[in-house]
């Protein structure tokens, strides 16, 4: 009734609201913003939705997105493939891709342990990384998931999994982030910063 | 680079990050969750974007949305013609809606009078407005433009135009917003509720 029974306006506001983090009013800036645009905007947006979701799919051998068959950073010839980081989720390449710091390779679980979800390393993409490992190639892996309970039990699981062929098991560094302010830094962190401090 | 190069997972980011109030992050988590989703749920959004901006155009009467000739409010024979509440935007018509306090009819003017931007009577819907007022049906014109300078103006120049034809033109009352705080009213709207003040 409020939006005067326009069925077509409806349908595209509840389109909006099924997207994370957008709530009823957002929604409804948006599906009215699309009907400011011109109609070749909406289109466009359409064909953008379609294709993202037809193209993309999981890189086969890091498991990170794709439009290809391998991913432009497995594909890449000058990245170094001894070094594999373990990342979470897709999204976290992207931040390590962003610090232009990182040369290695990539490999995405989707997802940690988590048997409280009902997700043990099955559910994961372990047995992928683990095919990765047999070449011999790789001399150091990279744990990168989330330094969270879950992430946590994650990188000390595939740890034991991987430091018996040898390899190299690293995790990242944890400390009081950059900029941040001491005052506003949680005690586990600021123990850990203090426990893994560096000479100067 | 960030994006690994996947063309159409930056298309589809550019495509969120051009709505109104989206920010880059935003955009990007928002073009995730749809590749997180089974194809179909693109497929339907992507539907609904070019069904809406296809389908729904201004009611020939009073310039809202709809997705008929004329829209529900302006084709429903129990609201009351003889009230025309003139506001700037559809999104007003929603929201007088929702009082569920009104039975008469709208006109959209779709802006205000704004010389700084360009915009004078002759981009507004008033010759549609004038139209209506021509059956000699009408009795009140409620003025439900924002109240900003723009707004004033506009309600102000349409009650000129209105008013000697015999129409009686009313303005919304202004007044401090049902459960807002007196302590943060601004001066103006506190001046105002006072002046406008009833006996109880």
């Amino acid at each position: 009734m409020a939006n005067g029974n326009i069925v077509p306006l409806t349908e595209l506001i509840a389109q909006f609201e099924r997207l994370p983090g957008i709530g009823k009013k957002t929604a409804q800036r948006l599906a009215f913003s699309i009907l400011e645009q011109p109609p070749e905007r909406a289109e466009k947006f359409a064909e953008a939705l379609v294709n993202a979701r037809r193209k993309i799919h999981f890189c086969k051998v890091c498991q990170s997105l794709t439009d290809m068959d391998v991913c432009s950073i497995c594909g890449d010839s000058e990245r170094d493939r001894s070094v594999i980081c373990v990342v979470e989720d897709p999204k976290d390449v992207m931040a390590f891709e962003r610090t232009r710091e990182y040369g290695g390779t990539y490999h995405v679980l989707h997802g940690v342990i988590s048997p409280l979800d009902g997700v043990g390393p099955d559910q994961l993409r372990i047995k992928e990384l683990m095919a990765r490992l047999g070449s011999g190639e790789v001399t150091e892996i990279i744990m990168a998931t989330n330094p969270t309970v879950e992430g946590e039990a994650t990188a000390s699981y595939l740890s034991r999994l991987i430091k018996p062929m040898g390899i190299k098991v690293t995790r990242l560094a944890y400390g009081i982030p950059v900029g941040g302010d001491l005052e506003y830094a949680d005690e586990f962190t600021l123990a850990r910063a203090l426990e893994g401090r560096n000479e100067i």
